[in-house]
Parts: structure tokens; C-alpha cells; sequence
């Protein structure tokens, strides 16, 4: 079955009451679990749910519902949960389709997503946002979009693929599961007006739909007046203590756990210490790998993480079903077991572990003892010109990777991006350069490389240059279409020709990430969706970003995850340096800087 | 400041932004309080609370919100605490228009309520709904309407002034403020698939708003199949058993202390012995009197006796503030000190009195130590047709209150409403009375006496008669146009020239309730709106239905608030036996029975 075929309530609702009162026989019968029950935190023994039109029907002893044509799923010794669902979470995070992602997410007991579609929405605008959302709509996963709030990242520093405005987002609040406004990063022009800001944000309150944020200041008065423009949430709190003053401000707390943030060991101790009611609290993974995706799981690695932490079981799912339901006002059909909910349950084995045995998506059975259902995931084709995105304009040079000196020198001071492990930072350094023919070089013993961000949404053939410092890449280069915010062509490495190369035989594939050395392709991992999302399913995915991996390795790169750092650099709303397709960008100052230095002091005042 | 001036938030949020910055003065500050913080739970001391448009700008150290022209409100010792909202309510129970109750409400601590005006809604239709609706929108008290769904009470007992349908629901759910679907009664209805109450309630979902319920009925099948329907709240529970199980099925529990209703008891052991947790729990008053109002409170009273029964003070006012604005979406503007909500808030000098020394509604005190600001409650004035709503079609006369005998007898065999002291249950009972001249006459030795029932809406002159045993009243005659749910014009007394005395005289004043006597009106309350509210102000209503029990009981009635049992003797829906406009009710066969019988044993089978 899949999800064209989910039944409303009010269609629903006559045969739900006929099975209840055993006029009519249910389609399912789950017999003899125990029910987590999230309304009242108990975990009551020895209860059946019948199921009938996608919806549960009926919770207790449904002897009476069971009929000749009734399927029967024995229970006993297994916890009836409901699915989790992800309250923020970004698909394009895990590389894979929206189709592709389900099927991981759900054999680990994700029922329901709030996705917010950022980053296609910067290349492809509001159509990317549609057609992530509709790939999203007929499959088993139910899934919900926040419509994206800040494309691009910045108006004034980069280009991107397309820029959403107030009137996109109310024509996108009115589809159908579109539930609100994507994390609202920009927190600044909330609080000091924006009018952009704040007409997407009123959009979307009279539309009766949520407004999601995304506050990591520190700045009690600063939050208070973004809690006063009508954001209702956060999931960037890494402190108890902002925590708690969050939640006493009626915030809702997100506490993330994804793959690179981890947030729950800290945060949920506004549970286990401070004990205020849980209600208002989620659990959400906001990006995840297809590494942590394949070996940890999903939404339900996040749980396991809340209860290592001492958060009582019921309590823990209690946070990634109910209270996310809640939130998005989506409680009457989701979140709980309960008559006229969506029969999205889980079958668990024992709680510690929240890994199903058996997954029930709208009452059927999508995953059973290790096998998942495919007949149930329709393919999705996204149309050719979603799937070749890469508009460069022509096909790039050494030349292009060349940056001249201003001066007559042998020697350029030059700024420099130092990039920092593990972290989404970058620091604003300095180096002095050899000069060649009047082209700056790289320089290895400084562990300084080449580095172009090359528009490649509307073909304008824009290259602009930098250096960067501390990937530790002696050879070879790499190229990256997962480029934050703005997802332009990024390119590093010392030599030219090569960084020609792994620009070329990226836009050839349609985007994704290469790694090259010697005119020679070393590892990729093609993403011929937006140049964001592959094709691909997890287990390959996982096989190609390996493989990228030991290439980063095989060039000279050993930090963690160096390709995620790489997709950063080009980010102009993070301190302190970045590159963008229009030059190099000083986000302590909000400006276009030039490359190279007047002196090894400094620049000249403008 | 009226309401007319409520600040939208989307309006208010830069202004809010700038006094939380310190960049604007706030234009009311409370100084130095002890917050009830609704949303952890904890007693926050010396906390300010900044506000500004009507609505909160900051939390916590207010110092930088202070200018020149901020008026300072010292809460040093007190306790700053949300505004009491009402989730289910009937105004008309308080005999009060809701200017008149709000006045009286707000001193008690109530700052909003969710009314349904179901009383109203049955004598003039959508429009008396939108009045009082009308009438609430300038009020400093927040007055949500839910829809009456239930009008009339029955098709084919009797005739109400007006009949609703789904499109008079639809048209309705798009006003502003009206947040809901009013309590669905025909529970049966909805359990067995009645059209109308299906379609009402889908079109309160596809709106986003909220269905509420009332179920009392102990059968967990049709409760789950209610719930399947898409109802999503409960008032009428009376055990903790039902109460848990209700809880346990994710409906939304509205725990009652009203006038005649004392559920906190029993049901709030949900919360002081199973433990559960009180985010879906709501308290409430549903009907109200005016005697209770005034000498009791309003849902201050209940939340005292919350606190009383043991619940946690703060959880107490949780279940009348924010777990309110929860069920109804309105979180973000209501239910809470925090940023961005209205300011609607009360000054406690302790928590177990819940009695406010001072109230503030969008930021303006309209109520402070004893004193309320009048001149925040402007004048309604209903219009003309709306206070003359008596439609007898005639003056009445005595020959209208005898009724013949089918029979050639002295004496006549016939069925008998037995009321029931403090209960709404009536007794199907059976009397021999003698017959005069074909007329059959009451007999007080017996305790049965004349009743009549007569139709006031479209002066159609249909007078509807039978018989009452247990009122104990010896002479005279009384007369209420409150008469449940249709709201005819009900008449009982011995003497015939009394009753149509009685019924005269309460058509002259515009309808309401009276008792006479020899020719002499004893006491009267006149409810000129409709024939249910009065046009004067609480203590002057007490004073009159004071006179009113005084009258009762001169005329030989000695049962606790008799009126009130008086005007439940038409209710076609609560067993056995009522008299309506259309005749004899036998609510247990749901059709309408001659009042005499064919012999001593019984009616023939027809």
C-alpha cells in the first residue's frame, strides 16, 4: 500500500467505530504486546490494537474485531510503540533520495519525518522544495516539510541557485503536509525586522502552521525578542542552562543528536537534574551521515542516547513521538497509540535496544525480521533538468585556478582560510606566498593549498579564488557540489591541471564529490539529484563515501570526515573566513575581502 | 483599553524586540515578583515582567526595559501568575450577558474563556451565537467561542427557536475566535455515523480548529469509537477509572467543578494517585450559577480545589492556563508568561487562595485590590429583537392549562414526571387524578401538579400539557423561559388562572423566571436577552434569585435551587420522562406518549 492510498479520519472514521463496537472485522490485529502507552507513560501488558483503514481502531482486548479476514501479528513478549518521528532533519544530510533515506529510516523505526529541504531549495528554489515533498508523499514515511526560511544563506555575499521570498513561502505553507517554516536561521533579522523575516514568520502563523527556529546565541534578550517575533523552537541548545532557559520561556526544545552534533549527553539533563515536564522537548538527529544512518540508526540511536543518559524509556519515546506530534499539530493523527491514529507502530524486542523487529506504516507491515518491504517504496524520477544542475558554462582550465598577484613581487600576503577539525569555524589566518610569473602559488610546507568556488547554477563561468590551510592535502584534488549554503562548485588542491580535472569530471557525473590525483578519478560519489542527493541506496552510498574517504587519505588528508569540513568552507554565515562564488567572504565583517594583503601587516583602510 | 486595540503579534514583535534590547521603554513593568512558570513547572523569584503593546517583551531583570514613561507595578511577595482560562463554559448558566459575567469573572482571575453558546444558539440560531460572540471581542476577557454542534437537542421531540447544520457550522468555524466545534452531545450520533454530526465535525478539522466532547457514558467501545470520529475532549467524567482510560486514549481531559457538578474529587485522583502525567488535563466549570460566582468564584474555585484534593499549586494552575491554550492552539498567544503572549496576568498575595489582588488583561489592569476598572467594559446592546423574544402568538388564558380527559371518568390514570432532588434524572411515574367536567385536576395531597409547556419562539400558540410529582408546591404558579435545550416557555402550578398569570407576566418582561401567587408576581428575575440572560450585574441577579428561592418556598417548595431542576423538565435527552412544546417525552422510547393512559396498567401497544 502506499501512502496515496492513506485514508483521512473523517473517511475513516464510520468503519473505525463498526470495528470498535465489533460490527465489523479489522484488517490487523496486533495480539497480546505491550503497549507503550505515551499518553500516560505507562506500559500496560497484555493488549491488542486493531487496525482498519490505515488507523487504529481499537486498543484493549479486540477479541471482538478479529474476523475470518483478519491478519493477526502475535505480539507477545513485544513492545507495541508508536513510531518515531524526527521533528528536524535535513534528507539531503544522508545523501540518499527522500525514497532511498525511508527505506533506511524506517527498518530503524522512523515512522514520520519534518524535513526541512534547505539545501535543494538553494540550488533549485521552491520547485526543489516540491518535488522533495511530493518523493516524500507517496511512500510509507510520512513526511512532512518546514518550508525553507533563508534562501539563500546571505543576499549579499554569494549566489545561489534561487532566493525564496515571502510569496513562495505562503504558496508552499498551503500544500498539503507542508506543517511550517523551516528553522529560521537568520535570528539576527528576525530580532532587528527584517521585513522578509518577519512576513515569512506571519505567513506562517496565519496559516495556522509552525514556526520552527534555530537559535545558538547566547543572548538571553536576543532570544526573548526571537521568542517575541513568533519562533516556537530551537534545536542548536548545547548547554543545560540555555536549555532550561529556553523551556521556561515556552520554547520548545529540540535536543539534537546527529552526526556531527552531539547535543543529548548535555542538554538532557534539564530531564535527569533539573526534572521540569518533558512535554515541550524532542528529540530530532538534524543531520545524519550515511555512515552514523548504516551503523547507528536513526531517530532511535537518538532515544537510546536519551535513556544511556538515565531518561526513563517512556519518557525517552515519549520525546520522539507524542511530543513531536504535539508540536507540529499533527497529534489527532500521529504519535500514539491510540483510536484514530495512523497505525504507524513499532514492534520492539525490548526497549534499551529501540530496534524493531516489525514496522507498521498506516497498518501495514513494511519491515518484518530484518526485511523491508520494497514493494512499498514506488520509484521517484526526478525530471532531467533536477538530475543535470550543473551549469558551469564551459569547461574549466588551469588557467581558471590561477590567481594573480597585485603586485610586482616575488612574494603575496595573502588571507587565508584555516580550517578547524570537527568543528563548523573557520579562523581568519595569513600567509605569505611565493609569486611566480605573477600568479600566486600554493605552498605545502604551510599546509596552504589552492581554493575556487565556482558558480554553477546559471552558467555564468565565475571561478573566484582563495588559499586554505590545514586539510594537510600534498597532491592531487578534490571538488565538492555540497558546498553550504549555496552548493556552487567547490574545488582545492595544489595543482591547477588537476583542479581542472576534478571540476570537469564533476560536472560530468552532474555533481556529488570527487577526489582525483594524477588525471586520474580516484573516488566519487556521484549525486546526480541537485547535485545534492544520490541515486543510490544506503549500503552503496556508504560504500562510495568509504571510498572518498581513503582517497581524502590517499592525497595527504587524514582528519575526520574532511569532506563535511570541505562543504563548510564555502558558508558565509559562520565566523570567521569563507569562500563564496563571488570572492572571499569576512563574516566577522559581513564583506567581500580581497585575497591578497596590501602589506604582511595589514590592508589599507577603505 | 478594549479589546478592539488587541495587538496582533505579528503587529507587536518588533516593538516587543526593541523593549526586550533595551531600545524601547515597556510601557507597564511588574517589579520584583515570584513567577509561576507554567511551562517547568517552578516558582522563579524576583523576576519582572516587561510589556509592551499589550503583550510581554521580557522575563527576568527588567532594569533596561525602564523609561521615563513605564508604569511600575510593584509585585514584591506576590506571585505572577498566568490568567485562568475556562476550556468549556456556558455563560448563560451565570443568567449574566458576558459583559456582566466578565466583570465578575476577571476579579475571580479568569482572564479567558471557551463558551460555548449553546443556550442562546437554540433560541436564535447562528445569530445568537455571533452576538455573544460579538459582544465577547470587546471585552478585556478573551472570549473563544466554541460552535454549538447539538441544536436542537432532538429533531423530532420538540421545537427549538432555531436548528443548526453543517453549513451554519462551517460559516461559524471562520469567524475569527471562534476556535472549535462546541461540545458534541449526540454522542450516539457520532458513534453510529449521523450524517450532520460527521459532517460538522469534519469541517472542524479541515479548518484546524478543535472538537470537544462529552461522553458520559461508561462504555469503553463507544468511547473509542467517539474518539475514532475525530472528538478529541471529555467533561462529563465522574470516576478516576473513566478519567484514566480516557487519559490512556489520548483524549484531552476537562475535569469539572461547577455549580451542580463537583467531578474534581472523585476525578482528580487521575493526578494525585495514578500519577500521570497533567499535560492533557484541563479544569473547568461548565455551568456556573450566579450564586456560586459570586460567593465561590469562578475557576479560581476550581483550581483551589485541585490544590485542596492535593494536586501541586503550580500543577494545579497549569490545568487552567497553559494546558488550556495547549487544546485550543492558542500557546502562543495565551497561557503563559513569556515572550510574546498577551499579557494577562494576576497578582496572587499567595497561591492557596488563587484570589488575585490585582489583574491585568493585554498589559492594562483592570481590576486592583478590590476595585474593578468599569470603564474597560464597554456597553452591549443587543438588538431590539433579541430582547423581545417572547412569541406566544396570545395572551394566555386558563382554559389553556386544562387538560381533558379521553375518558368518560371521575378519575384519570395518568403518566407523571417524578423529579428528582439535585439530580438532572427525572422518574417515569403514574398517578390517578380526579376529573371535573372532563378536565383532569392536580392533586397536591398527591404532590402532582399542573405543567405546562408552551412555544415561544414562533408564536405558533402551541400550549403542551402534563402533569409533575415532587415539588411540594401547594398554591401559585411558577414560569421560566430557561427550560433546557429548546428553551419554550415551561409553566407549573394547581391553580390554572395562577399559571396563566405566571406565564403573562413573564411574556411582559421579556421572559427570565417567576413565581406568583394569588394574582401577585412574588419574585421575578427578568432575562430580557433571549429569554436566558439578565441585563443586570451580578450582585443585582444574586439579590433577584435569592427573592426567587424565597418565593418557592412561599409557595411550598423546599428543594435545593428548585428553578434549576425546573428548567431541566423539558430535556428530551436525559431520562425518563419530559414534557416539550410537542407534548409527553418518553426519553427511554425517545417518542412522544399521551399523557393519560388507557387504564391503571398501562397503554394499549400501538
Amino acid at each position: 500500500m502506499s501512502a496515496g492510498k492513506r485514508t483521512p479520519l473523517h473517511e475513516a472514521s464510520r468503519l473505525l467505530s463498526r470495528v470498535a463496537r465489533g460490527e465489523a472485522e479489522a484488517e490487523v490485529v496486533i495480539r497480546n504486546g505491550i503497549l507503550v502507552n505515551v499518553h500516560t507513560g505507562e506500559l500496560l501488558e497484555h493488549v491488542d490494537v486493531a487496525i482498519a483503514a490505515g488507523r487504529i481502531a481499537y486498543v484493549g482486548d479486540a477479541e471482538h474485531a478479529i474476523g475470518s479476514g483478519t491478519q493477526i501479528i502475535d505480539a507477545a513478549g513485544r513492545y507495541i510503540c508508536p513510531g518515531l518521528l524526527d521533528g528536524h532533519m535535513h534528507v539531503e544530510s544522508t545523501m540518499l533520495s527522500v525514497t532511498e533515506f525511508a527505506k533506511a529510516a524506517m527498518a530503524k523505526g522512523t515512522t514520520g519525518i519534518f524535513m526541512d529541504p534547505h539545501e535543494i531549495a538553494n540550488v533549485f528554489g521552491a520547485e526543489g522544495v516540491r518535488l522533495m515533498h511530493e518523493e516524500g508523499q507517496q511512500l510509507p514515511l510520512k513526511v512532512f516539510t518546514t518550508f525553507p526560511s533563508c534562501v539563500p544563506a546571505t543576499l549579499d555575499l554569494e549566489d545561489a541557485g534561487a532566493r525564496l521570498g515571502v510569496e513562495d513561502i505562503s504558496k508552499g505553507l498551503a500544500w498539503d503536509n507542508v506543517v511550517g517554516l523551516g528553522e529560521v536561521m537568520n535570528f539576527p533579522g528576525v530580532v532587528y525586522g527584517d521585513p522578509v523575516m518577519l512576513g515569512e514568520i506571519e505567513a506562517t502563523i496565519k496559516s495556522g502552521k509552525t514556526v520552527t527556529g534555530h537559535f545558538p546565541s547566547e543572548d538571553g534578550r536576543m532570544l526573548q525578542a526571537y521568542l517575541a517575533a513568533g519562533v516556537t523552537s530551537d534545536h542548536e541548545t548545547v548547554t543545560r542552562e540555555q536549555g532550561l532557559q529556553k523551556l521556561r520561556m515556552g520554547m520548545h526544545l529540540m535536543i539534537r543528536e546527529g552526526s556531527a552534533w552531539h547535543d543529548v549527553k548535555e542538554v538532557i539533563k534539564v530531564v535527569t537534574e533539573d526534572k521540569v515536564p518533558t512535554g515541550n522537548i524532542s528529540l530530532v538527529t538534524d543531520d545524519v551521515s550515511p555512515q552514523t544512518l548504516m551503523e547507528k540508526g536513526h531517530l532511535n540511536h537518538v532515544v537510546r542516547r536519551a535513556m544511556e543518559e538515565g531518561v526513563e524509556p517512556v519518557t525517552a519515546i515519549q520525546m520522539a513521538t507524542v511530543n513531536v506530534a504535539r508540536y507540529f499539530k499533527c497529534e489527532q493523527d500521529l504519535g500514539s497509540i491510540a483510536p484514530g491514529r495512523c497505525a504507524d507502530i513499532l514492534l520492539l524486542d525490548d526497549l534499551e535496544r529501540m530496534t524493531p523487529s516489525t514496522v507498521l506504516a498506516d497498518g501495514v507491515v513494511v519491515y518484518d525480521q530484518g526485511q523491508l518491504r520494497k514493494e512499498c517504496f514506488p520509484a521517484f524520477v526526478y525530471p532531467p533538468h533536477i538530475r543535470q544542475s550543473m551549469h558551469v558554462g564551459r569547461e574549466l582550465a588551469a588557467e581558471d585556478f590561477r590567481l594573480a598577484s597585485r603586485f610586482d613581487s616575488t612574494a603575496a600576503h595573502v588571507h587565508v582560510i584555516r580550517i578547524i577539525e570537527n568543528s563548523a569555524r573557520t579562523a581568519k589566518a595569513a600567509a605569505e606566498l611565493p609569486v611566480e610569473n605573477g600568479v600566486i602559488l600554493p605552498d605545502i610546507r604551510q599546509d596552504t593549498i589552492r581554493l575556487a568556488c565556482i558558480e554553477r547554477h546559471h552558467g555564468k563561468g565565475q571561478v573566484s579564488l582563495g588559499f586554505v590551510q590545514g586539510f594537510g592535502i600534498t597532491r592531487g584534488a578534490v571538488a565538492s557540489t555540497v558546498a553550504h549554503d549555496s552548493h556552487n562548485l567547490l574545488v582545492m588542491g595544489v595543482d591547477e591541471q588537476e583542479m581542472a580535472f576534478a571540476a570537469n569530471e564533476l560536472v560530468k557525473i552532474g555533481g556529488g564529490m570527487i577526489v582525483v590525483e594524477d588525471g586520474k578519478v580516484l573516488a566519487q560519489v556521484p549525486m546526480a539529484i541537485a547535485g545534492l542527493m544520490s541515486e543510490k541506496s544506503l549500503p552503496e552510498v556508504v560504500s562510495e563515501v568509504a571510498g572518498l574517504e581513503e582517497a581524502w587519505k590517499a592525497i595527504g588528508c587524514s582528519l575526520n570526515a574532511p569532506y563535511m569540513t570541505f562543504s563548510l568552507v564555502a558558508l558565509p554565515v559562520i565566523p570567521e573566513i569563507r569562500i563564496t562564488n563571488r570572492g572571499l567572504a569576512d563574516v566577522t565583517q559581513f564583506k567581500l575581502i580581497e585575497v591578497e594583503r596590501d602589506t604582511a601587516d595589514g590592508d589599507r583602510a577603505d
